[in-house]
Parts: structure tokens; sequence; C-alpha cells
């Protein structure tokens, strides 16, 4: 495990120099709002195919905005908090499912294999051995966090290190070829719990305004589970605009790592593209660690999980798709990449209407 | 123009008769259903990707649905109607914009090519010549219909030819390589207006209920194109259950060509995604011809045009996107095609959680 020593007493402020990002164009905006008016379609036609176009823009800073090289990391960690029965799968399925990751079984590998998407499976907090496997990445900062209902889930080390591997991870891949648009996903049994736990810490919205039925429990699990969180809140009482302190207190691995490779993206002009819930929460992460990062985000779906609506809001975000997925493993955030791309292509491969010899709106 | 003789007089009968669609398979909905709960993701998750890659498997009778070719057929025609003042454009526009298609300008082409998607461009009844296009399919029953505030919109020979222009594109193009999945797409300036006219005769809701501002007329004109369409169903009083007279008093040629299109394609297995509402009123007029079209249709998106929704509800559909789009051309079932395709993946190539070692729900 590798700690980053030279922070020590504003670690939040520290990371914000780490992560440098530039707020996207204003004059881009403008300018890119006005070549899309001039295709040939009437204005505003193509909805929020236009507003991806334009926001691609901004996050490209041209007029020719084009995505090459697509990405989706799939950072996977336990949760200790799984002993107080907040699932419906046991905690195994995490390393079972990563195994089926690997073997390009899930839903995940269909998806990016279906939309050309790069994807890197990371361990950054499996529970179990990961050992022998070529096309893993190994980053674990340990085995799965502590059980949040009962102490922290994790300490600041552990917290900024699960960061420094999500940054790590996008800044090694983005070396190989430069990735133009991130999906950030996740696999982590338990983690709709400390994303929920995030989120209503975050947004001061309640527990039961954000907490879903995760994988499926059933009512009586499920109104254990918000007391599960509803109680750990309570004792830990996160300070909300701290995303370390939110982080070390309810968090997850996974959830750190995405923010972190998040924020290395924006840090080097690629969009990210959120997926459900838990995605959702680690946006929220990155966010308190460095609000221009908001600028980067696309939110790829919208989840059946209630508390991704909460977040969503305090991101100012809407979703792309909406089709009724609760799944993770950034699910939704790659079917959206699809859409993403033809933004770009309408920016920059249609006609204006001068170009076809079209007539505009009669006066 | 090419008249079909043999149909005298009970016309939509014979049509059932010459559009001879299979109702889909229930024994395939079980099976497929009970499939996709094996795969290796929480039963439900991935939601309507699960309930779009069902369809799948009940159009093409099989639990290895696959999309190899998809194509997308834009019909163009002009409207007598125009001369009303009901849109913001000038007729012309129609055949400017054909020409926009034929030399891959406008978003359809950008969409299409995107999404690896065949494109046909139909010219039905558009006002101009065409001539000397050999990319244009060149199929005119007239030039453009008569102006239905004053009159019928067209005979109920052109409303035959029309549809079969749609029919024998698709057979045609069917013919030259198997057509899996059919986007059904249109130009026509003032076609809105036919669509919304087709809509409030179909479902009974008011004009009112139904008309949205098409390609951007101003408050006046808007109020002005909802007194035409009253004015003309008051005069014409089309019998709402009878898709040739709402065809021949207030339809489109290029909404005829549509239906046909749509009904051939269903009766060959294809399924067939419509676009806004004037690919959804096309689909209102296949569906009063023969009703077990519907089992073929995918809403591919949501329309700002209040009208399409009228006509949803009457097909029992769902949009897959929502993406604010009011243009028309096809773009939003284009849009669709690439989830509709994911959808067939993720039954064939997803793994199950017996065949990938995972355990299933605790008990």
């Amino acid at each position: 495990m590798r700690l980053n020593q030279t922070i020590n007493n504003n670690k939040t402020d520290s990371l914000v120099m780490k992560f440098n990002i530039e707020k996207t164009s204003d004059s881009v905006l403008t300018s890119a709002r006005h070549k899309i008016d001039m295709k040939t379609k009437p204005r505003g036609s193509l909805g929020r195919l236009e507003d991806l176009a334009i926001q691609m823009s901004r996050v490209q800073n041209t007029l020719f905005p084009a995505i090459e090289r697509k990405a989706a990391f799939v950072f996977a960690a336990d949760h200790g908090v799984v002993e107080e029965g907040v699932s419906a799968f046991p905690q195994e399925v995490t390393q079972q499912m990563v195994l089926n990751f690997l073997s390009n079984g899930a839903a995940i590998n269909v998806l990016c294999a279906h939309n050309n998407i790069d994807i890197s499976i990371i361990d950054v907090g499996i529970k179990g051995d990961m050992a022998g496997h070529d096309k893993l990445i190994s980053k674990k900062v340990a085995h799965g966090t502590r059980n949040f209902a009962r102490t922290m889930a994790m300490t600041r080390e552990e917290a900024e290190a699960a960061i420094n591997v999500g940054a790590s991870v996008f800044e090694k891949q983005n070396k190989a070829g430069k990735i133009d648009v991130l999906a950030i996903g996740e696999m982590g049994i338990g983690n709709t719990t400390a994303a929920t736990a995030i989120i209503s810490a975050a947004t001061g919205f309640t527990v039961e305004q954000c907490a879903g039925r995760g994988t499926g429990v059933d009512d009586e699990a499920f109104k254990h589970k918000i007391e599960v969180i509803e109680k750990a809140l309570k004792f830990h009482q996160p300070a909300r605009t701290d995303a370390m302190d939110i982080l070390c207190k309810v968090g997850g691995f996974e959830i750190a790592a995405m923010a972190g490779a998040a924020l290395k993206a924006a840090s080097n002009g690629s969009a990210v593209v959120l997926d459900g819930v838990i995605s959702t929460s680690a946006g929220i992460i990155a966010y308190l660690i460095n609000p221009v990062v908001a600028d980067y985000f696309i939110a790829g779906h919208k989840s059946v999980e209630i508390g991704q609506k909460a977040a969503l809001e305090m991101l100012n975000l809407k979703p792309v798709l909406d089709l009724d997925f609760r799944l993770g493993e950034g699910t939704g955030a790659a079917l959206a990449i699809n859409i993403v791309e033809a933004s770009c292509k309408i920016m920059c491969e249609m006609a204006t209407f001068e170009e076809a010899n079209v007539s505009g709106i009669e006066k």
C-alpha cells in the first residue's frame, strides 16, 4: 500500500491542488451553440443531443469534438457493513463477479464490447485473494472496508490510497492511448449501503429519501438497511462538505477510486460518464474535492435507486438514458457513451443550411 | 403510378390478407424471460433492456436474437395543406432536405452512419421534380397531396399506391440482405399537421391534445394550425377505425409508405423502430390495417410533439429514449437501434450464474 506522505494538515486542499482541473470555456459554449444552430435542422430539434455536443466541445475546447478512445474502469471492493445483513447477495459474490468480468461473462463486458469500449477491472479492496489473473489490475488497499455500523470504514491513509489507485489507473491507461471518454463503474456487495450513506451525508436528504433496495432485499431487510445507515450517520456525524471525512466514515474503496479516476480524467480533459447510484456517489466525492470536475460529468442513466436523484440534483446533471437499470458495473454509462459519440458527430459531420442550400424558417 | 386493381370492395380487409403477420409466440416469451433471469445479474436489474431482449426473441422466434442488418427508410413527400400556413419552413425545404440526405449532410445520415444502419431515401410524393439522383429511390405517387383543409388529401388508389411503395421498397431491400430491424423515418414540410389529424382521428383525443409546433411555428401560427386541423376533421369526419378512410382524408404519402414498409417488415419477421410523431402516426395506420403489427414495434424515442403520446398509448408502447427530439427523419429511431442491438447481445452473450459459478440471492 502506497501512502501519500506529503499530504498532512489540510489534505482535501492538497487534493484539489493535485487534481488541477481547468474550468470549461464559456466562449466555446457560445460558438458551439452558434455552430449547432447553423446545422440543417430546426433549432434545438435534437434536444439533449445538442446539449451533449456543446458540452463535449467545452470539455475538449474545440468546435470539432471527437471520441477516439473510450474506456470503462470497473473498481471492485468489499464492504464490512455487509455483516449487518444489508445485501440480498452473499459477500463472496464480489469476487465471483470479478472472475466473471475477467471471463467476459457479465453485462458490462457485453455492453463495452458492443460499443467498443476498453474495459479495465481493478481490485481496490476485494476481501478474498485474487491471485494469478493477468487481466486483473491488482491495487488492493485492504481486504475490504471495516463495518461502518461499528467503526470508521477506512483510515484517511486508506482513503487517499484508494483515490490514488483511481488516479494512477487513469494516468497509466491514458498514456497508453488518450482516453476521450471514461465510464466509471463498480462491483462490491453492500455498496449501495455505502453510496446511500454518502449521498445522504452530502446532500442532507434523509436516508429514507435516498435508500433503495440495491440488488433486491425484501421489505424487512430494506427497513433494516435504512436503520443501519441512519444509525451510522448519527454515530459518525460526517462533515457535510468534507469528502475525506465522509469517505473515511461511511465510504468504500471502489467509491474512492472512482472519484480519483474521475478527478484525474477531468484534469486530463476527458469526459466522465457516471453510471448508477454508486458511481454517482463517487461523483459527489470528486465534486466535494474539486467542484470543477462537474463540468466534465455526464450522467449516463437514471437509476431505479432513488438516492441517485438527490446526488444528480447536487451535481446539476440530467441522465441521458432512463431504462430502469439498477445493476451498476458501469452498464448504463457504457450504453450512454454511444449517444455521447453521436453528439460529437452531429457537431462535426452535419451540413449547415448554407452548405446544403436549404432555406431557413420563413419570417 | 401503379394501382392495385385487384382490390375492390372491402379494401382494408384485402390489405390485412396481403400483410399476413404472424403473432409473436407466448412460449418464446416465457422461455426468454427464464433465460434472461439466469444471467449473472439481479433479476430485472437491466430493466427495459431485458424487455427489449425478450421482444426481439419473440420477433425472431428464437432464444438467440441477433441483429445483422439494420436499415432506415426515409420517405419524403409534400403536403397540400401547407397552403394554409401551418409550417415554419417553406415547402421547397422538403426537396432541399432530400438533396441534403443524398449528400449525407443531414442528422439522419450522421446517425445512421454512426450506428451502421443502411439508409434509403425514397421520393413517394415530393412536389418538385427530383431528376438525375441515382441514390434516390423514385416512387412518386403524385406531386404532393391535395390541401385537406379543402378536399381529400388523396384518392384511395393513391393511398394504396403509397402503401405499396413502402412494402415494395422493403421487399426489394430485404431480398438484397435480410433486414433484422427497420427504422421508419420521413421528410415532408407540413407533415406534423397530417400526423396530428391522423392521431386525433384514430385516438379520439382532441386536436388541442395532439398538436405541437412541428418545426417551430409561433403562437399565432400554432393556434391557426390547430384550427385548420379541427375544421378539416369536422369537414371530413374520418371513420375512427378505418385506416384507408383516415389516410385519404387527412394523410400523407410518406405516412402511407411508412405504414406499408412497417407492415411488410413485420410480415417478414423484422422489428420496426418507430421514430417521432409522424412515424408513430404511420404506426397507427399500420395498426388499423393489421393490429398484429404492433408486436413488432419498438418506440424509438419520446417526441416533444405531444400527439405522439396519444399514439403510443394506443399502440401500448413506451419509448426507449427521451432526449427531447422533435426532428423526425428517423433520428430517434436510428439512435435507439444501438440499444435494441445491445439487448440482443445481453440475451446471447452474458453468462448464467451456473456458467460463471456465481452465488445467487441468499434465502
